[in-house]
């Protein structure tokens, strides 16, 4: 991923540390465009949803926003009307320190549940992190959102169009092994092309089923996950017409972003050595393909044997026929890379598994499955369990 | 556990060692009843059926077996045609070492999915096997069918009813951590009580309802999965009826003997160090209540909380919140054994942490969640995951 800061015109963006953090790494992000920007944004569906998501989504509703404060180390959720007030006022505060209206700022916070944001404390970081403001800041911004991500996510994408040179820039966090109960997400976008807001939300809602989506199964997500793109419309001549060339080509940029983002994000889970793409084929839906595709992707039998580097296919075959997705055993398929181990329901043998272990000792690879039952089709992209992933979430608050 | 082998009159139980598993520990198991018992089986709802399930099943059709061939080390699944043929071929060797009907001998096989068989040792074994045959081979026969159990599994009861004198024993193994997609569980259960086959269906079903099926989720069962029962109806002046006293009585000790059986396998969990009950009311129905305790007890941030005794509760409020269960955030209650540390939406601060905290260092004890929504129970048994369990997976077939 790419670390050079990229600019986007029309945006500041600046990362400081506040203390929130004990570690006194960064903890607080602002990401700041003065002349406001169409907005679009995709949240949470859990049922409980920490302040700042109600509120961010709240303001999203009229499509425009001036910035988004970001603050790591204290998720601020299960806080009750506490909570609520504190995210106002720390918006509120923002806002005043740029000079925008309140309702123009939107709000994420990420780190332990139950805990109130330290107020005093982020008060006092408003100045220096306005200070810290800058075209180039993505890089401190993304690391400010860390929390057990052990290096910032950055990609970016550019493209010389009719309508302007167009820029689209994106950070995320990631956190346990993005799976269904597990993972924060926070993504944010930036781009300096001119765009309405129903086609910047379209783009969004496509471009996050497209990677991250892949990554997180819908209806699990945690308390605060937050997707949001920003489009300043700078240095742009035209605004981008969604079905015009220029405007599909948009659409793909911003999805290649996520693309990039989300894979940063399983490479960078807690304690992932491997990203496999479990990728399905032959289900009667690709809902089926899907259900099937977690099944596998979120096994804790099929992901230990990933970690032993071991092809034991018995274990897919046993989470593919437990879930709700129907097989086909005497037709289904599964290889390692390129190396088939069960063909039309026929294991190939121990020279097969040879193969499949030589694969299996690369960071990167895909399993391929089919079902023979069907057309659906599916792709999961997931890591392995390791030892560090417990010790990580073993102890993780002391 | 009770290791004290009980005699159940009408039945002879061996075990042996045949070489299936390298390191020459006993991997065939014998249950004899020569007079033939009344039968009944509960069996796995994967996609994927064993060739012993499906055989097993079968001959369950008229509520009438002689044995059960049980055999770990090799899964016999997913071999196909040849599979079946295998699983018919050893059991007409025990059937004919017996003296029996080959359709009156019911067969399991637990171990690395994939393998076929080996027969040859199999055939080899039987004579041995059938020597061992005694009244109080029920230890033998429980570490016959242990895969990565670390001890036998046994437990007993006995009464004194008007009917006679009635005993019951199972022997079980488990494996993995007992959730969705990973536990291949074998129970088999026998009785010198005289029971009708339609009753004795009902009593294991409820039982396995009761047990079992509180450690791991209808229809993600692993491809192997069984529990089977034998009525003998030795010594017994008479059938027991459903709806006496006698036959409650002898429906609760096979319920009380499934949740022993249940309890000891969650504690002998591959790498488990922590048992816990997780007991959630107030959801809308029984079964969001059960979907809730499931999203708790199986989330992996849950159970490496459990593992570093830390009561990050947030993690609770997370995976309920994903649940499909409805819950009421302003209501909810968390607690650990007696110590709440959310109550009524509210969190009750450091110090609640702290008695919880003391709860966690046990090796048993439960969580109490209220949902706020309803009528609605359930409760799930669950362990901890731990680095052990990674390594102990991801190593497996080495």
């Amino acid at each position: 991923l790419k670390k050079t800061p990229p600019i986007i015109p029309g945006f500041l963006v600046g990362g400081t540390a506040s203390g929130i953090k004990k570690s006194g790494a960064k903890d607080m992000a602002l990401i700041f465009c003065p002349h406001g920007a169409t907005a679009a944004g995709v949240f949470t569906t859990n049922q409980v949803k920490s302040p700042a998501v109600l509120l961010s989504r709240a303001r999203l509703a009229r499509g425009r926003a001036y910035a988004i404060l970001a603050n790591s180390g204290c998720a601020n959720t299960f806080t009750g009307e506490a909570g609520m007030r504190d995210a106002r006022e720390i918006t509120r505060q923002a806002a005043a320190a740029v000079g925008v209206r309140e309702g123009g700022v939107l709000a994420s916070s990420t780190g332990v549940i139950g805990a109130r944001l330290p107020l005093a404390r982020m008060s006092q970081a408003i100045p220096g992190l306005v200070a810290s403001l800058r075209g180039t800041g993505w890089v401190d911004a993304a690391e400010a959102i860390m929390t057990t991500d052990t290096r910032p996510k950055i990609a970016f994408r550019r493209a010389r169009l009719a309508e302007g040179d167009v820029r689209v820039v994106g950070i995320a966090k990631g956190a346990g092994m993005i799976e269904p109960h597990m993972a924060t997400l926070l993504v944010y976008l930036a781009t300096n092309a001119a765009v309405g807001a129903p086609f910047l939300r379209r783009v969004l809602r496509k471009a996050c089923d497209e990677s991250f989506n892949r990554v997180t199964i819908d209806g699990c997500m945690s308390t605060s996950d937050t997707a949001v793109i920003l489009a300043s419309g700078m240095e742009c001549r035209a605004r981008l017409a969604p079905e015009s060339p220029s405007g599909k080509r948009f659409a793909r940029m911003v999805e290649e972003i996520c693309f990039d983002l989300a894979e940063a994000i399983v490479g960078d889970g807690e304690g992932v050595t491997k990203r496999v793409w479990i990728r399905v084929r032959g289900a009667r839906t690709d809902r089926e393909a899907r259900l099937a595709a977690y099944a596998v992707g979120n096994s804790p039998l099929v992901k230990t044997a990933l970690r032993g580097e071991d092809p034991n296919w018995g274990r897919i075959v046993q989470a593919l026929g437990a879930s709700p997705g129907r097989i086909r055993p005497e037709r289904l398929g599964i290889r390692f890379g390129k190396h088939a181990i069960v063909r039309r329901g026929r294991w190939l043998g121990a020279s097969s598994e040879e193969a499949a272990r030589r694969v299996m000792r690369g960071d990167a690879y895909e399993i391929g499955l089919d079902l023979g039952a069907g057309p659906g089709k599916a792709e999961v992209l997931t890591g392995d369990l390791t030892e560090e992933y417990v010790r990580i979430n073993a102890f993780y608050r002391s």
